[in-house]
């Protein structure tokens, strides 16, 4: 079905209206939201072909999660189960000092019980890409086996595979999650990683490019990509050692960033850019995403282009 | 605090706006329910003094629970839990062919492991009248342990108790439902039920009045009651049996009438009203519940007045 | 500037969204509401060129009445006071039998101290007809002085005038509303009332169209209208007494019924359509009325028309 | 792609608030509508595996077209146009007397000269029915030219067609239509046509029964259905005629009710449902609708199962 | 009826709610917007009596044109014809570097087919001012005429007239702009233009000051204005050149800042006041423009005076 | 029932939706405001058990006030009034140039005629710390009455008293003020006051420090605090003087800084913190204020001592 196909949890995001409190909201805007689709989305705005997989249960807030990837252009290729909840998560977005509260409730998720056996792996050996993050396994004994099988499936099918580290200390220690990433490593052709996660997961320290090279080095990444927040990212790969500054933005919704990332950074590389290319549209992506309510980049290829080439945003009339 | 306490568990209820669909609205409003809360918002809108105790979740959601009861007059009395879930559930209202579609998201709230020895116990033994439901006991075996110990608690200082069968085929069995409010009878006062759940859960069929009396002799309640819906209420006690019509209403919000009815009556019943007099109050706040949005009844003494007294509702201008 | 002059005071309106309380509801609806300025749209929506007279206070609340009302077509030529408040009255709206509830803020408005000197009393001897009704003398013993005024004035300048009864008890008491109405009848040319306030004001019991020729009889008034609600209206002049029944109509919003009959009666009155015709516009204009939310009849000639002439209410496409 | 293939015009419904005015209303909602992809929309509700084929501006109003569509779970396979516009309508619905007020605004709109060379014809090729309605031909003669061809295209692909009359006197005069309409009937398969539009445009008159038995003799369709409003509907096709009433329903939205019928009907029809079956599948379908904002059928098979089932609607808790 | 006089098309804008996209927004805002009618306001805020003709659709749409622009003060005098578009246009405004996105919906509106026969042209020859604009001939060839026509009746009156450049290159070429305009130059008595229009389409460029000066003696102007955005502006005329530099102001709504500019502008200077002056309200009232949702000022002389004297917006309580 | 009583009128505030105009806008959101309730509010989010003491009127919009200060958690003992109206505010918040406009409507409020005679003085006598404000004796001779009265009651019951300057020059005269407040100062421990308050109406000016030192010396307060806006606060007391700056924060709703500084210092106060530490809570909760829409401070303790503590608003997941 599609070039990409991604894996994990989506949730269904309840926020209170802009400036309001999650306490005393009368209600809650709701948008899809989980670091795989969201990478999804991303891509397939940009122009990818790309399919998300999961597991959701069989009720109206499994279908919402469909609907709202599908308005977004996302193909999605889900099992649907009879049981286990839909996760969500309450998200309240504040200016400082206040920041943003969040409240995750997705214990018992119906995709925490998803075995490699049940989802559409066909799907995934039709693809040029796989990828998933360090949050699914994270999520369930079952789905840390799952992403190690699915790595597999992707790996003896010939389809390249990206993971993003994605590091949540809420739902594991840094020394389980680096063990578990450890046993995938072997597994992954890209590797995306936020540069605290580098440092504090994996034991990478030091300047950006260094670790970039010393990780591919280490584990064989065909790919290395850091990412440094408003200092932009570092890619290594394709025997070259390539930054790129992050784009100046006017944020209104910061959750889902470094999912837009990702998700342009594959698509790029999906079409053939180069390195350099790919950390642009990566990072103009994420710079649009934070002008938009909810998680997922509902950008077009053209504004993204033009937000690369660093066009003023002035109105032609 | 209170002349009344109640206990129960109380959720989120998120809605999509009228009309419109779970599976894709673009928000949901946030109301507050739960049977005993509800019943003791209706009591406290009528002049009773009300508390509603039990045990949340030490978040914003747990927070918005209090905020919200607090908002309509009922005085709480909570144990803050580090650990557990707020209970929600959505719910979409239509009307027909549609109907309403509900999902609970339940399992795992905080009040699941509620036990005597943390809930403010004293707060029982200075008021007058207890009241619980069956749904609390349905939630969980602490629970069906905590409501037996709390209405032993009650009987030892002296305080009247009330019960609402209000039997949830989603939570457990007519068979154990049966079973496990049969042993708290013996400690119950007044008997609140529907029909359905007499002739269904308490085996006890016929006509509303000989029902009512029935369950009276059989386990000596001092009041039973019979809901019946659009066809009014009996009620045996007081050495009669009376019977009281539903009052015409143009429902908007049907969740919460029959717990509108519980607050309703026991107020009334609290301050001295005869058997006669509190089912006319019951039926009254039931039915002005049903024109009123969310799950509690937010009216005032004086309109719940003129409905007994079936003044019409013009305009004084 | 225009053939209709109607003078009194408008409020801001305030009420809770459709079925929601004035107590708890996090905003308000604001709307414009007066009995002179609704029949003035009414009028002007009918194809009548129409001015509203009065005073506001010069503040944005006095603007945004100007504001509302001149965007659904009414002129108006107001005094702007810099002392006296913006009335404002308080509505929620529901189904029974929750029925309706009205607070009204409107002591002290600057409308209250308005003087015949002030007011643009050569707008109403430029006119064809100056309407004003009983809630304006109600509001203060300057109004009533003033209403007096502007009345005669209109009778000097060969203007003919028209008056609705318009009782509100929760301002006069009936006998002093009596006594002050009879002072204005001799300089009244068309006097409409409700059927209601003929009896228990005016002190007309009996038939509508009997009332109606005994108070035309009794005052040489040259038309009395007489409203029955859903019974529909009638009218006594040209030598005739004709009544007409009431149309159906869905109620969305009740208030402002009986304004829009008068505003819709009056232009057709204007331009010449007999009593019966007249009649059937006002009826047809007061049923589309119920079906908007506010106080002020947004209708157009167009389908005022097509509810008189019984054309169902399809769609053509 | 897709079992049903459909193809036509979608616009952009913009919709005054609900009771609210479209001369006045500070908001539109936005809804997607056109007849052939809510029938899509509907037939995919139930099962079916449908695809809307037409041609959009490429702006972003056109993708919001196809964002809404695939939302619903329609799959849409477009040619982006560079110029042309967005069909749009503006639509106000209210209660007796006001009735529905619409304004099309769809001249040249980009599917206006969508040529069958440009189309995805393939899809086509590789369904198992096809389905465009009498709105389409009308609204160009280019598209009267493609739809020809587009039938064509399914009959020598062996692709069964369908086609909805759907006359518009807004669009075309009836014997234009009815010109038109023949020179399509040779290549027709399943004629669905209102009563009405039967009798006005096709020239027959007469009981459901005897005018679709008089269609399918004529024409030799395989199938014919005429629908007849609050009547039901009758069908004559695999050597029986049958009829079947329609379901009660609240009305809140009735734009799309015929395309919801049409959608369940073709939907149960594609998964080999006899003729009767069909019928109530698609006047559940149309029930639903009515209950649902805007013009698509956002129901799911199991509500359709349970109002065929006759099932209550009463809530399962 | 009024002193100034403005002659466009105003379109309804329909933008999706703050920070949300055109493609996915459930719901668009609506604004009336045209550079005439925007200055229109602009003045009759600032106390000028201002009047703006136009042609609409007869039809709900036109109205609501008409209803916008009354709310907010102004006048209106338009021809309401059976045929031609209600123009309208697409706006989403969002921060860097997302920027603004447009799309134009107005070709065939009613008023491109407006005579200067068929407008209330005794409306201009009552005036002291006329204004027009560089969109306006813009629209189509008719139009095109009919500025000239309506220009030349202003110049028969003895009323003054006043142009806005504001070239739209989505509507014509720099050189048809500027041939077109130059055949209306002998005819204007103010000429206010953008300094990059009077570079690119009239091919004056330098310093605004000789700019202004040039344009001035080529034309014989007798008075000649040069926006220059954040720049502030300058003008040359009764024998002076001045320039005031812009107020800083928080944008919301960056749309119709000249045209205020040009209202608040001509406001003055129709009541008297200097070069200098009308250039510190111009530029006052574009300040507060932009903190205004929507395309027109609606703003208070008493804060304009204030934002020209320089005070602080402090909140006096 | 409370540590901490405040004294005062609360008001229901009006406000357009974010960026809106009052003269235009088509709902007012509401909000409960007051000086000494959101004082109230303040304190009881950081732990105090707080109650206000009023007199309201007996109506929806009085019950609103409760309603919305117990959602807070705050406590509130009134008296129900029969007559008198609710206050009310109406405010427009904007950006620069356009700043904030606001229209008081709280003449003849029901609180205006409350006496010591009719308020709940028992709960003053059994607090730790009573509080009222300048604006309350400015309201109404009967109020300034009342404020002594209840000063005495709190010193005869050996209970702490604080006052908030909180000068309102549409209220009263600044020699008035200095005149009635002079006479309640011997009653006053603590005494808190804007830094421009002291020198306008107390006469005090110079450096905050020196200020403070100067009142505590004149008048013989425990402590008194000054408050500079941006520039922080300085308290003299304890045998030290203390300053602290401002904490940064993104303004988002400025009305109730003060008062949520107040309730900050005060409830760190009740519970034994230091001068110093007092000053950095009163100035935290009203940082965090400022990005909360409303009057009030609905901020929790955790994230209050986060923003004393400094730690960075990041999300952690």
């Amino acid at each position: 079905m599609g070039d990409l196909v991604t894996f994990g949890e989506t949730m269904l995001r309840l926020s209170p209206p802009r400036h309001t409190r999650l306490e005393t909201a009368g209600s809650f805007d709701v948008y899809p939201g989980g670091a795989e689709s969201n990478a999804g989305v991303a891509a397939t705005r940009l122009g990818a072909d790309a399919v998300w997989i999961s597991k959701l249960p069989n009720s109206p807030l499994g279908r919402h999660v469909v609907s709202d990837l599908r308005r977004c252009g996302l193909d999605v290729d889900v099992v649907w189960a009879d049981s286990g909840r839909q996760g969500t998560y309450y998200l309240e977005v504040a200016g400082a000092p206040r920041g943003t509260d969040v409240v995750y409730d997705r214990a018992d998720a119906a995709v925490t019980t998803a075995t490699a056996d049940e989802l559409p792996t066909e799907t995934i050996r039709d693809a040029k890409l796989f990828l998933t993050s360090g949050i699914t396994p994270a999520l369930s004994s079952t789905l840390e086996r799952t992403v190690g099988e699915l790595l597999e499936t992707a790996r003896d099918a010939d389809v390249r595979t990206a993971f993003d580290v994605n590091y949540r200390s809420k739902l594991w220690s840094d020394t389980t999650a680096r063990e578990t990433l450890e046993t995938y490593f072997p597994l992954i052709d890209v590797l995306i990683t936020p540069a605290r996660d580098a440092r504090n997961v994996l034991g990478e320290a030091g300047e950006p490019a260094e670790v970039a090279t010393a990780l591919a080095d280490r584990w064989g990444f065909e790919t290395v990509v850091i990412t440094c927040g408003a200092d932009g990212a570092v890619a290594a790969g394709d025997d070259e050692v390539v930054d790129r500054p992050a784009f100046e933005t006017e944020t209104v919704a910061p959750i889902g960033t470094g999912d837009a990332f990702v998700g342009g950074f594959l698509a790029r590389r999906l079409d053939g850019a180069d390195l350099g290319t790919a950390l642009e549209y990566g990072g103009a992506t994420a710079a649009l995403k934070r002008t938009i309510p909810g998680d997922v980049a509902l950008v077009n290829r053209e504004e993204v282009d033009r937000v690369v080439e660093g066009e003023h945003a002035t109105i032609s009339r």
